[in-house]
């Protein structure tokens, strides 16, 4: 019993934490701070947030400036100094006694967008909420007055809505959240939001080189990409590298008549089809050579950790109307730790009320190709580019000239997309690691997933190369939210649990 | 020397003939005339003319009509009184004691087209005037004014242009010079325009089926498509037939994230892309089962004709800077006279700035089938059909609902554009068409190429099957013309000299 006093002192702990808990939990779902936070965050998501309109990165940029200092948060922007560069918005609080420093990553930029692919009455920058997913019989609602209740299954629509605004906004308005509730971080927190992501964080390594001891940290937790698909919270130990690729093949140098000229004037889009077609099997394995050939294989934990992911493939292929998913018979998740060739967008001539009887110039695909540990974004690049030469192509990294063209029956233009990056895995038994585990856990009735790597990509590489830093990923958005793609959305009761995954992130044991 | 007063008479006659040819040249080379018919053929190419455009397409006729009406030409307007039907106008001059009637046919509809691919300058209804063509050094220049000369080697930039308000216009002037230099026509003359050509002539049958009487004519004039690649004015005894599918394949109902869901997902640009590659080998042949099968050869006189017209494929070459045409070897005559499979357009997502890392939902072709004699328009794209069901697709006609995308892994849907016609071909000694060929060579020193079939299409099928007359095609505009494409345009001394090949015609001996 010599021990009573301190399990008292313990329980009194205890208690006094757990009413703070509440009150925090109270705080995140009141109907007043949702309206007002619903309010802001739809400001937000109307500033166009497309990497190089350069004034309304910086716009977005002084729009958190402002609620973070308006939150106590010293905040300041660090630029890259690089032409068409948007600010990252930093931030930081200092928490008397913790020895613990943690960064919270999230991006305020989106993909580039086409608002005529949008459904009607949604626009990427006019963010709009619907009572349910636009597909799936959603109708547009307007927007709640202050007296009005708040439905948490309502999506807001708008680009950035969920990839990543969200993770922005729940990282600041956790902290918010934690000082109203009388609570205090248990560790130093360090706020960082970087504005080029979707760009392929082109400058995140300046900012990384220039604020090395600024930007000093135990870990960093990326608030990015979705929760699992079964709903499930999940925390993530890795991503895959990424690069872009543009291809272009070409025909005559004028479009010509279809009828004077077919069977005799070459057509670029049946010799791209042709040459995309030799690139996968008819399962989407990727038959160029090489293609697998440096891919380190999972660790006995990620494999079993991958065991334990909730099997999501019937319930997906439901929802996306699909037969039959590519992959010869292996399961999502151990075709996610695979490299990929994708073709993200393919174009020659026209289509629909647009198209006429020419043989098109050129035809031109995007190509994408993630990456896993092991891969190197050029090896990988250039095992593409082989692929195309063994095909009897001349690869060029210009525009062709006439003359070059009236030398190589077969050109073909490859540029890379940005810089792209390599994939990057965090141990998973890493001890920082399980705190943060067990403090989403603290959120979901103890149930959280891990997982080795995502699918997606971001430049997490860079962590550990300029900062000799782990990073592990905390995503909060739902699945199903379009992101990079039109009529992107984010489910209300996604950000309000966000907020609250992040609020307890910042407060663990 | 008893016939003496006849062969003075036969020379008088002659003297007054040759007298008035000159004037009608000089008629035609009048900078006045010049000047005025520029000015009103550009006011013409103002009017838009794309099919569905239906008060543009009226606007375009009642053009029409005024300028025949003024020229004395008895005119109406032909109604196939079908929605969105443009009109077809009409005319006739009946010339006392002419046993003779020819008919001419040109349209005054355009391919549809998209300003934003036109050159800097250049758009499709504001016709513009260059030096030379664009990609050649041409430069934008004033319209002259009253007393500027005109070059006629300037090109007159605009949609229809060349393909096929020049022929409309040229028939139209042919008459007014023939009046306007004392002369008379030797036969009597039909004037025939159409508004739906390029729409595939979807009510010509119509159109002819309520008018037979009226359209009774002993030989079809089609004024329409390029003189010969070399300059060289040219008889043509033939077209193919055309028909155009859209091909649409599938991924997932939902665009997605190409890395969260890359590898699983099936991408359908890949599969568009293969089912594509295995339509036709490398050199271009058509690798669809039977798809050549039942051509009807060439006979020994179109052979022959074949053989004698001029090679072009070195210039064209060069001026395509093409360094190895499709065809493996066979001459670019012989690859016009086979059935062709052309992709027109192929889109799947975004490519260029506009691109984003998804997999997009679906993938489009528009296919173009060209079809010589022997083909049939319905067999020929069931031969289409039957091959992308054997590549293991469920082949639709409308889009596919949830239910179908969860029964079939590969689902195409396959929609005819327009109706198709088949291929027209008229016997090459006809004595009617041996007349024109001499009116014709009489305006180009005796010279005139003859051509069994041109690689281009128009539904002259319909003159046999409905009207029991045959056709026979005489071309004016120059080869490089961009018809159906962007930046399309005439040289004016195309227009001035399809002016008098018309007028040679209606005087013909």
């Amino acid at each position: 019993m010599k021990n009573a006093p301190f399990a008292f002192a313990l329980l009194f702990v205890s208690m006094v934490s757990m009413a703070q808990q509440n009150t925090l939990k109270q705080y995140i779902s009141s109907d007043k701070n949702q309206h007002r936070w619903l309010n802001e965050y739809t400001k937000l998501l109307e500033i166009p947030n497309v990497f190089g309109d350069s004034a309304n990165m910086v716009k977005n940029a002084h729009f958190l400036l402002d609620v973070m200092k308006r939150n106590g948060i010293k905040s300041q922007l660090l630029l890259s100094g690089k032409p068409r560069s948007a600010p990252v918005v930093y931030g930081e609080i200092i928490v008397p006694g913790a020895t613990t420093t943690i960064a919270f990553y999230a991006h305020y930029d989106g993909q580039p967008v086409n608002p005529k692919h949008w459904a009607e009455g949604l626009a990427p920058f006019t963010p709009v909420l619907m009572s349910d997913r636009h597909d799936k019989g959603g109708k547009i609602i307007p927007f709640p007055g202050d007296k009005d209740p708040i439905n948490s299954q309502w999506r807001l629509y708008g680009r950035g809505s969920a990839d990543d605004k969200a993770g922005v906004y729940a990282i600041i308005t956790a902290y918010e959240a934690i000082v109203a509730a009388g609570m205090k971080p248990t560790v130093n927190i360090k706020f960082f939001f970087e504005g080029e992501e979707e760009a392929g964080s082109v400058y995140l390594d300046e900012i990384f080189k220039k604020n090395k001891d600024l930007l000093k940290a135990d870990l960093w937790v990326i608030c990015d990409g979705p929760r699992h698909i079964s709903g499930k919270k999940q925390v993530v130990f890795g991503v895959r590298g990424d690069a872009n690729l543009d291809l272009t093949v070409y025909g005559a140098k004028r479009p010509l008549h279809s009828g004077n000229y077919g069977n005799w004037a070459p057509n670029p889009a049946m010799r791209l089809a042709q040459l995309l077609a030799g690139m996968k099997d008819k399962t989407g394995a990727v038959t160029i050579d090489g293609f697998y050939d440096d891919v380190i294989p999972l660790t006995e934990t990620e494999k079993q950790a991958l065991a334990r992911i909730p099997d999501v493939e019937t319930m997906l292929k439901q929802d996306l109307a699909l037969a039959q998913p590519d992959g010869n018979g292996k399961s999502m998740m151990e075709l996610l730790n695979l490299p990929t060739l994708n073709i993200n967008g393919m174009q020659s001539g026209n289509v629909g009320s647009m198209a006429s009887n020419v043989i098109p110039t050129e035809a031109t695909a995007v190509l994408d190709l993630r990456l896993v540990l092991g891969n190197d974004v050029d090896r990988q690049i250039n095992k593409v580019i082989n692929h195309i030469k063994k095909e009897g192509y001349h690869v060029v990294d210009h525009i062709p000239a006439d003359e070059e063209r009236l030398k190589f029956p077969l050109i073909a233009r490859v540029a890379k997309r940005g810089t792209g990056y390599n994939a990057q895995r965090t141990p998973m038994d890493l001890p920082l690691a399980q705190r943060v585990i067990k403090a989403v856990a603290g959120t979901a009735n103890g149930e959280v997933i891990t997982v080795p790597s995502l699918g997606g990509s971001l430049p997490l590489y860079l962590f550990e190369k300029y900062l000799q830093s782990k990073p592990i990923t905390v995503p909060i958005v739902n699945y199903d939210n379009n992101q990079h793609a039109e009529n992107e959305n984010v489910v209300l009761q996604y950000l309000w649990e966000g907020i609250e995954t992040m609020a307890a992130v910042m407060t663990m044991k």
